[in-house]
């Protein structure tokens, strides 16, 4: 079946965000931590986390300024400070629920139920009940100029994760850490191991990676 | 387990690169076809997809210039067309094989066996095998000057897509149509579906969506 970009324009709203968002593949599922100034929290769920580079230790997310999140993104430009917290399956309705419009002085840890954490002195709050997290520091905002959205982008501080799931090689093995997936607004998935492959060469075919 | 950005920073490159990598969660994996002004055609698979916006339909691309995704760059600042293509798990080595250091003379088409299919007139080649794929036209290149990487911002032109994966309110049911997602830099995985929840609301419960 085709579709073209004049369908997709014709489409209405709802619509045309489900499929649009469908097209950009299993997406990496977050809960995004702060507060402002005077400690008030907020708890915003993304779907947009991307990596940038690995030295220095950089991540981007795209921002809706006209969207709950704005709460995340005032914070953010106020602090500097936020985290990034992996969803597990058995609270992923409670992370759902943290983008329903909640006014600024409700913080989503309380209406969702999830705890907020505080580690290391970091000037945002966790979520306890994730087992892959980490603290960010803002690094550099851009604005988008094409759609109004924009782009955070941040340098990885403190890093939490179960130490069972670090292979010899450096790799996480997120599924071991029970993290999910998203695809769409609003689809959530587990994950189920294939395989990992070797660094890929000219003229060798890729091994498969096992661990001891 | 704590790492903290000092830890980070002593860590050697390659297991550097793996333990970042790792920290953004599931990500979109996907195939992109160009080819050159003199129709010399290229493949690299891409880990760094993300959603930007549904109207204008745009998606972006961390593309970084020291590595073979260069013939990919200069390939789509040459002809301003490229297009993406979900992986499905009867091609991904195949898929990972791409991202071998070939010659611009060497297709990883030919390369790695996946079939080329041109679609519709467009100026860049799709991959055959995959079942979600979709041209698209650049829009903007954004010179991430943090680390020196590049962020291209696409326009979504003709989708095509599995019929029996649309549903009622757009989504596209991309665990039906096969495609699969990744982790670090080289662990591929298929989903399983948890489900879907319903738009979340203040003070109301998220439903399950059930598609009929």
């Amino acid at each position: 079946m085709q579709v073209n970009i004049k369908d997709i324009e014709a489409f209405d709203k709802p619509y045309r965000a489900s499929f649009v968002n469908s097209l950009g593949g299993f997406k990496s599922l977050v809960l995004v931590g702060t507060e402002d100034a005077t400690g008030q929290s907020n708890l915003a769920v993304f779907n947009s986390l991307f990596h940038i580079g690995a030295s220095p230790a950089l991540c981007g997310l795209v921002v809706r300024p006209d969207s709950v999140e704005r709460h995340t993104l005032g914070n953010i430009m106020e602090t500097g400070f936020y985290t990034i917290n992996h969803v597990k399956e058995e609270f992923y309705k409670a992370a759902h629920q943290a983008s329903a419009r909640y006014p600024k002085s409700v913080s989503e840890f309380d209406a969702t139920g999830l705890e907020k954490e505080y580690l290391n002195d970091f000037k945002a709050p966790f979520v306890k009940e994730s087992h892959v997290k980490f603290s960010m520091e803002i690094a550099e905002k851009i604005d988008l100029k094409i759609n109004g959205t924009i782009l955070l982008i941040g340098k990885i501080q403190d890093v939490y994760f179960p130490e069972a799931c670090l292979g010899q090689d450096g790799f996480l093995d997120l599924e071991k850490a029970g993290s999910i997936t998203v695809s769409g607004l609003d689809s959530y998935h587990k994950t189920h191991k294939i395989a990992r492959l070797s660094y890929a060469k000219v003229g060798e075919v890729p091994r498969e990676i096992v661990e001891i």
